[in-house]
């Protein structure tokens, strides 16, 4: 190794490393002037060697054998933006056992096998760093990690997918139906064809699980996180929202009980107009954070797109090559298996809206379904008269088993036509 | 030195210091066993020895004398929370002179002496952090150093000071005139009772300063700040503000330019409503940052506090200490003097509201002035008749000094019988 020249290879070379391997073309020379740090790519792995690529590469850098540039004794630090499981896993064990750090992107392989490397890291002696796995360019895992490491951290809630917050702000600003959304979102780029893993919440648990690994130092995998998705939210639902004063937002929670236990949901939520997380809008991200000394903070940013992802690369990259010629490191260690709290004994507030006869009587008896099961109500409008009257209620704290089993019995009531919504509320 | 013990040196036991104190104590057993560190306060300096305290301390660990601490063979680190230039500069200069860590929430001490503090814990092999010193909780100065390291910064809008924003809040939503909204803080522990230093932007101003030094690796000291407070703005600015689409809020700015110049300046200005620093209200506090690859970032939470600060002040501690044991440091190295853009140089756009006389030709008269002084207008608006006529201008981007010299060109004309307020706005 030549003075502090950092030799970097690159697995992937798509939107992200493109956009990387040209921020440290660009930045270069301020890099090394702040931290004495000469970062150079000196190899990059690829699908396929004949594409055009946006950026140009010397000779002999391009392979398509990645396991090449994880072995080559010519890298110093793997940066991984290739995304997918395998090969991804094994090759960054392999870098991660040869002492080599890895940064990566990659949420998919964080959120299923990320305690596995967390651990290949520790036992390495490496740096393992992913800021851009989550939120993209906004500043969240290092911030978890470090300004909170004190903290007793309560709750994260973030809006961490760009897609379904764009689908959410044209229905809420534009009137547009769920379809006519979505439909707009493809044609923008913003959403896939088949847009499954956006509108129903995987991608978004995915991140989630990260987040909950992060803040509360146990792991929790995709497959712990509860998630709906917003193919169910209905333009009127959004014009209820807003008459009660609320925004409907995709919303991804990790929070953590006294009893230490920890859940982690995705779902469609209201949330008031004057909280923050209200106001992230279009693509953006944003994740708020509540502990017990730091109150709440919030973290908001553009949450993809390949150079806010590649900043948040290069930000760790940077870290990761300081700490390799300081020959030290940050981990999170060998981390247990989180106890998760079912999505049944989870707790919060639910709006629910329903129609009814409209007759004396009928608050009386669909009262008395909530107080069976130990609903309380903390507020209740009625809506229209005679076949359009409609009940809506916004409940205190309860359980998802009361509240689902309230739901069973007001659609056996009589008085009862439809419950034609019922939502999760946050801060109400 | 014990294990992974590491001894804690605390001056000052104010607010900040005794929540410190309790924070540790409630948080020693979860850092041990997720950082492998047992943090143990073992001295801490107070002024009066004989006050009452809100955190019980052992025999032998207060002491009036803080050369007492920064000298005791048992503090491995020093967290200062004393404030104020002297004595809190020479006793951080010998700490890290002899190579002790220091952790310090002293934003007058940075704002004039950082840069001098900077060199002696790089000379020293110690880290010296100040998370705490600027907007409280947020994490700011840990993402601008780590995560933003790669990034050309271009621009840094922050409401950093929660008393005038707090302020403001009431005068928008309450419709509170300044002087009842001021009392209503002091009343509240919000505001001093002499409130200068807040109304009128030097807190705001210090803040300014150390962020303008951290985001563009240069120093800027609170001297180089220009600044104008809240107390000229009035009920009507805000009314008129509204009417626009805008909120009145008193921002921080650091900015740098292609030139290389940095300018820094704090003054109240008029916020998009749909832009996230619109949305910050009461005494919360928020930096908004933009740069060339990130895009658009926002942190925002907790300006102030004692347990809010001292979570922050918890997470440096936690740092610094790590990088003890592992002995490593992160420094900003020996800076030096940042280029000032002067504020007559300085470009942005302006809100201008005039009253004049209703008659034909005043608005050839009048956008005269502004084409002579090169400033182009964006939008304007007549609004009233008669007596109550005004002419309601937005600028496109303009110098200082251009605007300066319309300003006075204006008040000269016959047809113009007040320039009754001229204000800075941004994202129009």
């Amino acid at each position: 190794m030549k003075g502090s020249v950092v030799r970097v290879g690159v697995l992937g070379c798509g939107n992200v490393g493109a956009a990387l391997v040209t921020l440290i073309g660009e930045r270069a020379e301020a890099i090394e002037v702040r931290t004495g740090l000469s970062l150079e790519v000196t190899r990059v792995a690829v699908r396929n060697l004949t594409r055009e690529r946006a950026v140009k590469l010397p000779e002999g850098v391009l392979t398509h054998d990645a396991a090449e540039v994880v072995n080559d004794p010519d890298v110093d630090v793997i940066v991984e933006v290739m995304g997918g499981v395998e090969p991804a896993r094994g090759l960054l064990l392999d870098a991660l056992k040869a002492g080599k750090p890895v940064v990566t992107a990659n949420k998919e392989l964080l959120a299923n096998f990320g305690v596995e490397l967390f651990a290949a890291a520790e036992d390495g002696g490496v740096d393992l760093l992913f800021e851009a796995a989550v939120a993209g360019a906004i500043p969240l895992i290092r911030p978890l990690r470090e300004s909170l490491a004190g903290e007793r951290i309560r709750r994260v809630t973030g809006i961490v997918n760009g897609t379904t917050n764009f689908i959410l702000t044209r229905m809420s600003t534009m009137g547009a139906s769920y379809g006519d959304a979505l439909t707009e979102a493809q044609t923008l780029g913003y959403a896939e064809r088949d847009p499954t893993a956006d509108v129903e919440g995987y991608d978004a648990g995915a991140k989630a699980a990260i987040i909950a690994t992060v803040a509360f130092g146990a792991q929790v995998v995709a497959g712990d996180v509860y998630h709906e998705g917003i193919s169910g939210v209905s333009s009127e639902d959004i014009a209820f929202a807003h008459r009660l004063g609320y925004e409907i937002k995709l919303l991804a929670v990790a929070e953590q009980g006294d009893d230490g236990r920890i859940g982690v949901r995705v779902h469609p939520a209201m949330v008031p107009v004057t909280h923050p997380l209200a106001t992230v809008r279009d693509s953006f991200n944003a994740v708020f954070v509540e502990g017990d000394s730091v109150g709440e903070l919030m973290l908001y940013g553009r949450g993809a797109g390949g150079m806010p992802t590649a900043s948040a690369v290069l930000g760790d990259l940077i870290d990761a090559a300081g700490n390799l010629r300081k020959k030290t490191f940050a981990s999170l260690g060998h981390l247990g298996r989180a106890e998760i709290c079912p999505i049944d004994e989870m707790r919060g507030q639910y709006y629910l809206n329903t129609e009814v006869s409209d007759r004396p009587g009928v608050l009386h008896e669909v009262s008395g379904v909530f107080a069976r099961h130990d609903v309380s109500i903390q507020s209740m409008e009625q809506e229209g008269l005679g076949d359009k009257a409609r009940l809506i209620f916004i409940t205190h704290d309860a359980s998802e088993a009361s509240m689902q089993a309230t739901l069973h019995d007001l659609r056996e009531l009589d008085v009862v036509r439809a419950v034609t919504s019922m939502m999760r509320v946050i801060g109400a």
